[in-house]
């Protein structure tokens, strides 16, 4: 057993990505959650939040906990772990904060572990924290946070992961200030959807990957089209179609709903662009006087990353 | 105005591609109609059958005529052209018998005027000619004809076709000698699917599309099944699991109907397995004492062709 301290860095993540409503998403540079890891002889999960979100500490309800137990169910002998941790992505904020406590969690305690589960399973248990949060076993935010990059869930049932090639993007993050329950967001979706919006989405699916992987930017802004999910979503969050209106005629390729919202992403081929659209965010939101943060980072290629502390 | 005689060949294609219902299709080698044509100096179009399928020659009532009309609506001048016309694709068969008509048409007529019009052009003036044929205007036979290889409809309005890179594929196409009229396979379909449904068929479309760009065959294979329009419309094709099932078995990566079938299309990856998938398909067919029709043909990645008479 290595008796080592490790900070894992797990970055925030954009899921359903316009068209791609839960098998697509990316990870995004320069927001992480912060997790301290270590092994202990004894089984179990202690949590530390060094944080003012007063998360529970009580492993089986928190996100970190269920994972990492989840986890443990897999493994033999008297091996648990100590975990600080420091979230600087907002719960509910819709940029996979419950999938970077999960994710990093179970990815961090597999380094100390020597590696001994696959991505997959460790997927596979950062689900189970995910379901805690959201009521749903979701992979489309935890699968980029592992992996960086686009990546694509073909399928939770079996697990199938594909990491999709893609040109370097930059991303603003619009942040409204208000709040969206995951759960809610998923309980006003219809369970039908006609089949003409259904041939339009996996047309627009179909069109993102092709578009990410030949570095098509014209295809990539032609597809980021959602039929399906944003027209009944988007009415949670206060001038989405102005904010998506205004992020485009800036300059941007498109955007939508980054997870169950409130936030927003634009993606935009340069730099300046992406700021150009944070300012008119910023615009977007004071006319209507309700505050808003604001992020412009870009893609993330490399996934969740360890440092080790000693 | 040139004063040639050409030779169109027009392939047979697949279209739907099992997940990628209305988007997908592809061209196959070696199974082509034959168009002869040549410009005439008087409006409108002749056309000459010379097969015994009976097809009207009525141009407002042929696959071909409605096409060059509609091609003709976009010309000034006293032009028209005269079509001998040779199906080797029997009308109905599921692999695109009335998209080659009005493919090869069109195109061969773009080639004898000079090509002033794009291939988008002529997708349009071809998809009236469908509309004749079966009641709606789908390109997914149409654009795969035109361009080869494998192509995603992203959208029909606005016209927008993807050609999407592959490795080489072999193909068995597998052809009951049943009727099922496109009309009727389209009327059984229902106007809802479960979101759950439509949300495992996008997440496919993504697999088979970055699966066919990655040359990654086990992705491909992964990524060819159809959780909503198949299990509707194989209840017309007899013994459509067992064929399935039993090609499999025998090697093939995956399949599905052909368009709105009766014919099945699987694919292999070497000649070898798809030709045992043919013995099986003999098999199958002859338990049952239903007469079957097969062919062992590859990928097409060339599209439609013309060659000069004189």
């Amino acid at each position: 057993m290595k008796n080592k301290i490790i900070k894992v860095l797990a970055p925030a993540t954009v899921a359903n990505v316009a068209c791609g409503f839960d098998v697509l998403g990316f990870a995004l540079s320069d927001i992480n959650d912060e997790l301290i890891m270590r092994l202990v002889p004894k089984r179990g999960v202690t949590i530390i939040n060094k944080d003012d979100f007063n998360l529970p500490t009580e492993p089986t309800q928190n996100v970190i906990g269920v994972s990492i137990l989840a986890m443990l169910e897999e493994i033999e002998g008297e091996i648990g772990f100590e975990i600080e941790s420091t979230k600087n992505i907002k719960p509910g904020s819709g940029i996979g904060s419950s999938a970077a406590s999960a994710a990093g969690a179970v990815y961090g305690a597999n380094y100390l572990l020597n590696n001994r589960f696959s991505n997959e399973d460790l997927i596979r248990f950062a689900m189970c924290g995910e379901e805690v949060a959201s009521g749903s076993k979701h992979a489309d935010n935890i699968a980029p946070c592992i992996y960086g990059g686009f990546t694509l869930i073909r399928s939770t049932a079996p697990l199938d992961i594909i990491p999709i090639p893609s040109p370097f993007l930059y991303v603003t993050i619009v942040h409204p200030q208000i709040e969206v329950k995951t759960s809610d967001a998923r309980s006003i979706l219809k369970k039908q959807v006609l089949l003409s919006d259904a041939v339009k989405q996996w047309g627009n699916v179909g069109g993102l990957i092709a578009g990410l992987m030949k570095n098509d930017y014209d295809l990539i802004s032609r597809s980021l089209v959602d039929h399906v999910i944003e027209p009944v979503r988007s009415i949670l969050i206060p001038n989405f179609d102005e904010m998506k209106k205004r992020g485009i005629e800036a300059g941007a390729l498109g955007g939508g709903i980054s997870g169950s919202g409130p936030s927003i992403f634009l993606i935009s081929k340069d730099q300046k662009t992406a700021l150009d659209v944070e300012k008119v965010a910023k615009d977007v939101y004071s006319e209507i006087g309700l505050p808003v943060f604001t992020y412009v980072t870009n893609l993330n290629k490399r996934g969740v990353q360890i440092i080790e502390m000693n």
